[in-house]
């Protein structure tokens, strides 16, 4: 096309987030140019000048305009704004695009495992990518417990292998963020943020969890800027510093492991006395320890953080409780408050589960508004409290949260749905045919 | 060893029960000559006639006595006969072996994914191969649905490289028979079919399902003379004949599909109208039926073989009435019986699940002897109703029995269980030590 706009993406090597930017950009036949910033100084002064000062990858431009990172591009995707910039908005809002028997909300593991199923069903599902298309896995350089490739595999790769056999099985996969699904009649109404609407007789929601903040002041102000919750998308960014990583689970300990290739001195603050993690990461963090290249920050947590988005993260303030839980206890004596040097700081404290576009439904949602399901037969079902609509993967599975576990809800889910359309299917034309009793059987 | 008995193995190209009593040998140190007969009809005849007329591999020889095939070699190896045969019997039945952390009881997908992850958890495990090592997925020659593998793969290499990468986490993979697990007291006390003991803080069952059969007349004396429940095992002994799969689900289509490479005609008799196979594999038999390679036989049961051990099977005897479930209905007077020429019977009609050693243990199974966990956490707990034994994959669900499903529970076993280790080690040293009260936090 030559009247596209001109699409220019700063990227790094190992950086997810530059990949679904990409990959946006392709879905929509948008041709782009990439400028790696990895090991070259002049591109990153660059990019830095032209994203006013953030220090993170990517960063996107259209026509000399700044765009900015994932979220901010994603964000703009989902107005339609994207489209508008690119010149290739369509019209008609609130149109009905499509019928299709069964709409996958999510591409992470338990959306693709479910395409893959329903694929194999014969139930042709139209995949929505979502804000995170690939889903929490894509951020994971190297799985070594997924079962079956003793030799690890990353992340991006085991995630691109299922999107491939789905595809091959029959599932289309679009880029695309829900708005809301309507329950109020069948077949449900699925309203993309865009103003695209799908109608679909089953809906599996597979939309997975957020990665959580904590809402301490210098959080907003900072999130890119020396903030940040994906360690091996920013942490080369900050190189030489002394970086700080919040949280106490297996994501923390990875990122912490992770960030010792940069880090002058990574620091792990967690609340508790313990850490949660599996006791591999917990070993591989004692090594570090051991090695001078991590320290750990027990019963401790932050409270501020503080830098400006010229100059990235300064200090960080911390309260600290031998009891635990320092926050709970501010006015113990014994809790002590203290700032703390870092130039970086990840959160690794866990995720929210994605549920949003679901609000004007009856699913059933427990306090922290992780989609609950009716258990059921064999060890677990996935049907919520909405016949037609089933969920699978992080956004039900607060608990486990393991790639094989999300896959083999992903697969519950797809047979779970499958066997709901067959009834629908049987109901549908034994109301079309005038048919003799049944026998009772 | 100069003084070891000679043991031939009479195989098959793609036999897994020749590949377990290879492995079998494999793990006592033991050498044999094995001779492949696919395309040796030399060899072929040789072990018809060794084996007293039976057609079926493999079939094992110690010293030219014929042991029999894969289940009369594991029969034999139960009872500690067979190491007498092969001189390397120990003494000393009932002694306390060794005690380990957690003991899983199965080397399916769901065992050896609960094997990689007790072992990242640094538990140890002591894993007990069972007499079906590897599960059932051995018997699959391509495992599509398995989430990771576009172009599919090998069900013995998806369990190898499930092997290998829970040996590499530090689990130990042990030939044999579980025959009993005492819980009246802690540790466990886990009882050898051949005597040996093992002690264990944890219990994982895994032990999967074993597959089921009709219990009709003649059913006992054609096993392995023309009747089967393995048809990748089996099939091409039969070359050229007609061929009867029992069943309707996913294993009965796939069966049928493969039998066809081999078989002049596949018959599937299904005692409904309608399968309950996923629809890719309905659809995959849909073409074989108009390719006139198979042809199916619905609201049909088998209600006897006909045959001898020399000549295999000569004929069937079926009962079919429209209504389905026609042996729930001999009086009826629409229901007909009638021989049917075939050379070969395969089963494929469900599993019953391995629960025989937890008998004298307070867990729970269902009518069907599946294993009854608790529900519980984020999509279904593993726990049973005996703290410390747990359950994963096949001999807990009856429903959804796939390989991603299975790795699952696997998974969520070994993680509950290490959660259920944990909290043991706690108490255990906070029982020797003399501590101050905790703060109540």
């Amino acid at each position: 096309m030559s009247d596209q706009p001109r699409v220019e993406i700063y990227t790094k090597t190992d950086c997810p987030y530059c990949e679904m930017a990409k990959d946006l950009f392709d879905s929509k036949g948008i041709e782009y140019e990439t400028y790696n910033v990895t090991d070259d100084d002049d591109r990153f002064e660059e990019m830095v000048e032209r994203a006013d000062g953030r220090k993170t990858a990517p960063e996107v431009f259209i026509d000399d305009e700044l765009i900015g990172g994932w979220d901010d591009t994603s964000a703009l995707n989902e107005t339609g704004e994207l489209d508008e910039k690119l010149g290739i908005a369509t019209a008609d809002d609130g149109e009905i695009v499509e019928h299709r028997t069964l709409i996958i909300a999510g591409t992470g593991i338990a959306g693709l495992t479910a395409a893959i199923y329903a694929g194999r069903s014969n139930n042709e599902p139209l995949v929505i990518e979502g804000d995170e298309p690939g889903g929490q896995l894509t951020l994971t350089t190297d799985v070594a417990n997924y079962p079956g490739f003793p030799e690890g595999i990353g992340g991006p790769e085991l995630v691109n292998n299922m999107k491939e056999q789905a595809t091959q099985f029959g599932a289309d996969l679009k880029n695309g963020i829900i708005e809301s699904v309507d329950d109020s009649s069948r077949p449900f109404r699925v309203e993309m943020k865009d103003g695209d609407i799908y109608t679909a007789d089953a809906v599996i929601a597979a939309s997975g969890a957020s990665a959580r903040t904590l809402g301490v002041p210098g959080e907003d102000e900072l999130m890119g800027y020396g903030l940040s919750t994906c360690a091996t998308c920013d942490g080369a960014f900050f190189r030489g510093e002394d970086m700080l990583v919040v949280g106490g689970g297996d994501a923390a300990m990875e990122e912490a492991t992770f960030l010792t290739k940069f880090a002058d001195t990574v620091y792990i603050a967690h609340r508790r006395e313990e850490f949660r993690a599996e006791d591999y990461w917990v070993d591989r963090v004692h090594e570090k320890v051991e090695d001078g290249e991590i320290e750990i920050l027990k019963n401790t947590e932050l409270t501020e953080i503080h830098g400006s988005q010229e100059d990235g993260v300064d200090h960080v303030t911390l309260v600290e409780n031998d009891k635990g839980h320092p926050t709970d206890r501010l006015d113990d004596p014994e809790t002590e408050t203290f700032d703390f040097d870092v130039g970086a700081v990840f959160y690794a404290i866990g995720h929210t589960p994605n549920t949003d576009y679901l609000e004007e439904t009856d699913v059933r949602t427990d306090d922290e508004g992780y989609l609950k399901t009716t258990g059921g037969d064999g060890g677990g079902q996935t049907e919520t409290h909405v016949s037609g609509i089933f969920g699978a993967g992080d956004v039900v599975d607060y608990h486990y949260q393991q790639a094989v576990t999300a896959a083999g809800m992903g697969s519950k889910a797809a047979l779970d749905a499958d066997e709901y359309l067959e009834d629908l299917e049987r109901a549908d034309s034994s109301a079309e045919e005038v048919e003799p009793a049944a026998a009772d059987d």
